[in-house]
């Protein structure tokens, strides 16, 4: 038995703690199983008693008869210890823990729920959860979950799979997709990920027949080498992924981690790697259940250039409304050959007038996706006001279409035959933008660097070391030379026009730092700009490579470019192009144009650090790097080494 | 017979182009009027039936008999005039225009838009439209509009009034809000408002007894004059005014223009110009709705720092998901004595710990408004959801629910209670955030100011007469001489060191610029930092005054502060603390501060170029003022006239 099939199509469920009190969450895995049609054996395990809700129920665990797929563990306390100790010994290969007072409750819960890795391990019985709300397989008619959405009558089948930290948004995008027609295939609670985690579940959705794209909620990213290869394979595959991602705010990272116990990475570390590795990232939550039909079955784009999109719509006003917030989010809007960039029909276009429009923008090479825009018809007239839509031939792009009244039954309509349908222009935009920025898993540039051997291996090198380094990778220094044994020095002082000035300066200098050892000279360096080219090694997604202007700029302004490092000089100078304040040296207002292409160059070369044997570098930085006309110049260097 | 009472209230209504195809939307204002109750007289005109849907018709407005209040065109072309022509003969006080053509078809409908104002104006009949869809008013029974939203069966009764540019939008708004029991008491839509603008619809909404919150969808803003000046009545009367505007982005601005023949503002001044006047803007199209009740009854908090709300959750994920996006719009989240920012009471907590929790924050001072999350529970189990917090005591603050699952019933039994609940996170924190920033009507600095005797009233001034004019403002400028009589210059030498240089420096620069006739000599400034310091007369809200950090921050990175002038030195120093790139002179990172106490009073002083009879300055720069540790000096000066 697989694992997959031991987790969504167990022959036989265990679940330990239910209880016979129908008020209670611990009663709804056996009424949600009986309700929505599961046709395995259920056995509810109660130490206190023989029968649950009609069923014959045990003991424990271990007096349960026949052979067990999947146990499920609502019981508080030690009984889950004991739970999976019945599991080892009755080889039952799968166990989901709904108990919580894990890693979500302090640091004594943690250690509680390493030891119970361990032993689950040791015992070959895999873990979901603890602190998940369960898992649902509507194809397979598993509902094993408390969550109370399972109330629902008919559970809607589709080829959505989601996973996510959170249960209770699990089932919020269960019950809000069953409302206006999304269906799903798997969805899964993964709680405290302390075994199976989401990139592993990745991977058997990759796998699943029914599953044709993948949607994450995900409050942190705990193992992102697996998740990685994980969405690779989906890509591979086939099945977009699509993540939604708290912790974009401070406070809303600090939350995660207050709520999950796990290290939430800094946000814009976490965006890089989800792009690096061609997972769709939106900023909305409806926008995760919308956009699922605009990407199933695609590839990315993978564009050089802003996205286009082109619009057709029988309002002014709703057609706005998406375009507005497109500008905003840097996408254009175009019509081939039109003189406004919208297609508005007015409300006394025909049907096949409006086929016709939406046609010739879905063959058009001119726009990359394409808007429909629905009014008032498409709430008390919902065959009517879709119908045009419905007979567009729709396989060349991807087609959004937004709504603007009240319309369950429109969208249901077009969720039907698999066009993305939109309840706010906001996650309409959002959703189009997403899929303008998908890019495809990305391969890395490979080779080997090697550190100078006369290079510290641990500690934070000292200036020269520093600029010694970056030279090693063949970054333009600044000129300088080291006028006693390396050491920490700590002044500086600039302009010096000749030799008297250096010996007085340098005599005031060490009389000022009486314990300086070193005094490092150096050429007075100018050029057009500053830039800051940084390397770093993050805990949550591995090295990084970053470019942003010099100066306090990057960091008051957020105004920087982050990747996954190594990239190529290609890569690199699309990661110039998308810092703002660089602006300068790409001939704004006819500024003088700087070296770019050295530029690139040298973000490059930084990010080949990640290309050392071992990854020793912990962070390493070029602050400024002088951007001048011909060529770049490192002239301040900071490295520190991870041990 | 009043304004409002013809509008909303008219005793007969002639419906001319009323049509008996029901297939046509001419025919629907006078099923919608039958149908939505309408008690008084229906009067379609048609040329050539003398039925129409089992009413008498009459050939022309002048034949119909009987007074009328209030005349509905929809006849194409010529007949809109015709029409007009009657109503001014009958005494017709109100008609509004369905019909379009006019400014929203190009010039030559514009030029036909201002003879049927002018006629209009002549013959004593106000205007709506044209291309208005109509209005509505729920109270009155009145569903005068071609809105295929009306064929819903009851039209949801409310304390919110809407005015809006788009028909469809309008339309919208009150099917969504139909779908979840928010109510309405008047709806307009304004077309061209070639008459009647937004101003004087809100005036008349400011005097209304059914209307206790007033919601705009606009796409531009005509007359800003008129808007100020009735937002400030409605405040006086205790109505909050909230606002969303497209145009936010340049093709969004493009478009509201093509789309309605307006000329739309860019959006910072337009946003300068609602903060002045008390009006909330929202940035979704849904917080318009669902942020009523949130405002209803309140006053604006008026925060001198950021905002801060407490949360109340049995979700984790789903309280994550607002506060994240709290977060990101500047919005603090905090809780009073507790470690966590969150109070998650998780499953197991009873209705009366619920109450319990969500009163003691109410009633806490350490927060501004409190968000209560609720789960799964609200879709099945509505009542005992919403329970705990319909027994809150929130009089003291406003609340916020975020309902995470599909659940329309929560949501109407909220809405009944007036509880702003809202359906997605991204507008529960655009709703807590925009009533964090709403901000009571400004008081303007009065006084005035003159232009030195010896200023040019026109054109362009030159360098020392742009130095001059801010000297006389009370602004430091650098020591400066002219050698020569004023005229042009055209090129810049710095850091001249002593008179040889100069001689020399003066020599080669007149025989660069042959036509030179002064040579403006200055002494060189340097301080801690650049600001730039602007004062626009913008066409669309009046005189603005800006600051933002020098050199070309302000323009890449849009990092500025816009304020209507004149602005006070307290008002000044706000504006400061919100510019990014100021943070240089803020003490950032141990740099030295700024005198930012000058720097405020350099911007109140240019600001008080709007105090100048006639406000004849088009623009007025300074760029860069450098920013001292004591004081501030303008360097160099930017000044046009209007004429």
């Amino acid at each position: 038995m697989s694992l997959a099939q031991a987790l969504f199509s167990p022959r036989a469920v265990a679940l330990v703690g239910a209880s016979g009190d129908v008020a209670k969450n611990t009663a709804r895995p056996q009424r949600y199983l009986k309700k929505h049609g599961y046709r395995g054996r259920v056995l509810p395990v109660n130490p206190t008693r023989n029968e649950v809700l009609g069923e014959r129920a045990w003991p424990s665990l271990a007096e349960a008869p026949g052979e067990i797929d999947h146990a499920f563990v609502m019981a508080p306390g030690d009984a889950v210890e004991q739970a999976l100790e019945d599991c080892g010994r009755r080889k039952v290969p799968v166990m989901s823990v709904f108990t919580d007072g894990f890693a979500d409750a302090g640091e004594e819960g943690a250690a509680r729920q390493e030891r119970l890795v361990a032993r689950a391990r040791a015992l070959g019985v895999r873990l979901l959860g603890p602190n998940s709300m369960g898992l649902i397989d509507i194809p397979a008619r598993l509902a094993l979950t408390v969550n109370a959405v399972l109330e629902m009558d008919a559970l809607p089948a589709g080829a959505t799979s989601i996973v996510s930290h959170s249960g209770t948004m699990l089932g919020t995008l269960l019950s809000r997709g069953a409302a206006r027609g999304l269906g799903f295939a798997k969805l899964v609670s993964l709680g405290n990920e302390a075994d199976l985690g989401v990139g592993e579940l990745v991977e058997l959705l990759a796998e699943d027949a029914d599953t044709r794209v993948i949607v994450l909620f995900l409050e942190t990213v705990r193992d992102s080498a697996r998740l990685a290869a994980a969405a690779r394979r989906a890509y591979s595959a086939g099945k977009p992924v699509v993540v939604y991602k708290l912790g974009r705010s401070p406070l809303g990272a600090a939350l995660a981690r207050s709520h999950t116990g796990a290290l939430a990475g800094e946000d814009a570390a976490v965006d890089a790697f989800f792009r690096d590795c061609g997972i769709v990232r939106v900023d909305m939550l409806e926008t995760l259940l919308e956009i699922a039909p605009l990407v199933s079955g695609r590839r990315p784009p993978d564009l050089k250039r802003a996205g286009r999109v082109a619009v057709v719509t029988t309002t002014g006003g709703g057609a706005a409304s998406v375009v507005d917030r497109l500008g905003m989010l840097g996408v254009e809007t175009v019509a081939p050959d039109k003189e406004s960039p919208i297609i508005d029909l007015t409300m006394t276009a025909t049907p096949e007038q409006y086929t016709a429009a939406l046609d010739e923008l879905l063959a058009s090479p001119a726009c990359d996706a394409v808007l429909a825009v629905v009014g008032s018809s498409a709430q008390f007239h919902p065959q009517l006001a879709v119908e045009p839509i419905l007979r567009s031939k729709r396989n060349a792009k991807p087609l959004a279409v937004f709504l603007t009244p009240q319309a369950e039954r429109s969208l249901a309509l077009l969720a039907a035959q698999g066009i993305a349908a939109f309840r706010t222009p906001e996650a309409c935009a959002d959703a189009l933008a997403a899929y303008c920025a998908w890019r495809s898993p990305r391969g890395r540039p490979s080779g080997t660097v090697e550190l100078p051997r006369d290079l510290p291996r641990r500690g934070r090198l000292d200036e020269a070391q520093g600029l010694g380094l970056f030279a090693s990778l063949g970054i333009a220094v600044a000129e300088h030379e080291v006028l006693a044994p390396p050491g920490e020095a700590g002044a500086v002082c600039l302009g010096i026009a000749d030799r008297a000035a250096f010996d007085r300066e340098v005599r005031a200098m060490l009389a000022r730092v009486p314990g300086a050892r070193a005094v490092l000279v150096q050429k007075m360096e100018s050029g057009l700009a500053e830039a800051i080219v940084g390397y770093h090694h993050d805990a949550l997604v591995g090295p990084l490579v970053l470019v942003g202007a010099g100066g306090v700029l990057a960091e008051v302004y957020g105004d920087f470019a982050l990747a996954l490092a190594p990239v190529s000089e290609d890569e690199a100078a699309a990661m110039i192009e998308s810092v703002k304040g660089l602006a300068t040296v790409r001939g704004y207002r006819g500024l003088p144009r700087g070296d770019l292409r050295a530029l690139a160059a040298a973000i490059a070369a930084v990010s080949r650090l990640a290309l050392l044997a071992g990854q020793p570098v912990a962070e390493a930085e070029i602050n400024p790097l002088i951007v001048k006309r011909h060529g770049v110049v490192a002239v301040d260097a900071l490295v520190t080494m991870k041990e």
